[in-house]
């Protein structure tokens, strides 16, 4: 039975500092990395193991990712990386803290650019030491200036429908290590959650959820690995 | 201009105990995982940087490579993993003490199992504990039973011809991450060495092999990047 497994990557330097990340590449702390370890022995545990990975460009998620595999005895699974399943690209903000964030735009502004649907930041200004234009990962990308989350829907699905549902088809047991608004998309889409609710459901980091698809390739409910 | 790097995999467990190794799924040792890091941080120091990474499906060449490219800022590359770059398999002498071997076998039947280029060693036995046909990376491939040089080379050239040259003449600086005798079989190829000559021809441990190919994809010297 085709098997789809979403680890959201654990906790990075920027969620400990409180800024907003986005596609800027920050590395796990070493809690982040106990996360990613701790998800793949869950795995190993409950015996869903994977065949086939997906992962973003961004180290976070990559390194979450090869962790997880590692603790579960399946870093020789192919993974394919791509940066449709970045995190959405959180534009002007990137960099900035949070609160300082808040108290120079007000609490109601931060929370719409947060968690509206689809009003997104402010464009990345030309120049920032945040723009990740000349990045060689993202040559001959388009590398968006900002998103909101029906924007970053719109470069995963397409994504998932094209290269990752035909490999879960096959009878696959696919991991996607990803981000918390990559993930949004993903468990927008098969849970069907509303434009409204999904901006309020929180993805935990380094706890894989899972769904099991029928013979008609429908998922079947969104559970938690470690209830199952 | 198409560059290649090759590096063998930092200590693993099985080369500090000095037991023959071969396909069975060893790690590394910490000193292994410092000599991947270092390899990694030389190609940072000399701008050589990787754009699409190749490996086997052995956790030590894996991991070698995906520390080497954390260190140099290049998890995110493509990478494929092929069992064709797997080492050689040592057959019926895996899992072997190297001393008890010569011990009981006599250090000149050792030696001719180590070093003749087309002798294999005795066949792995059936229902030994180091049998992997059951391994699920191997699921669909014809796990050999032994391997002399000679018949590693056989899968790791057609290999070579068909997955990696193509990629590497499109321009990429492609980086293989594998071990002694199936980086033996590509160096011997790309180096013009004899079957004589290869078989005492160490590859040493985490320091990467710089190859750069002319607009015939002819490969220039075998050198060192330490020394570039």
């Amino acid at each position: 039975m085709p098997t789809l497994i979403l680890v959201r990557h654990g906790q990075s330097q920027w969620n400990l500092e409180n800024r907003f990340t986005g596609w800027w590449d920050v590395d796990l702390t070493e809690k982040g990395v106990a996360e990613a370890q701790a998800a793949g022995a869950l795995m190993a545990h409950k015996g869903v193991l994977p065949t086939v990975g997906f992962t973003s460009l961004q180290t976070r998620a990559i390194k979450t990712l090869n962790l997880a595999l590692e603790a579960c005895g399946r870093l020789w699974i192919p993974v394919t990386k791509d940066w449709r399943l970045n995190e959405r690209h959180y534009g002007g903000l990137t960099g900035l803290d949070k609160q300082e964030t808040r108290d120079k735009h007000g609490d109601e502004q931060v929370l719409v650019w947060r968690r509206s649907f689809d009003v997104p930041p402010p464009p990345m200004e030309a120049g920032s030491e945040f723009d990740l234009a000349a990045d060689p990962r993202y040559a001959g990308i388009d590398v968006p200036q900002t998103e909101s989350l029906k924007l970053t829907i719109e470069r995963v699905l397409p994504y998932w429908e094209a290269e990752i549902l035909p490999v879960l088809a096959s009878g696959e047991t696919v991991i996607i290590s990803a981000h918390g608004n990559s993930l949004r998309a993903l468990v927008k889409h098969l849970s069907q959650i509303s434009d409204e609710d999904i901006t309020e459901l929180e993805i935990p980091t380094g706890q894989p959820i899972v769904y099991q698809f029928d013979a008609a390739m429908q998922p079947g409910e969104r559970r938690y690995l470690k209830d199952l």
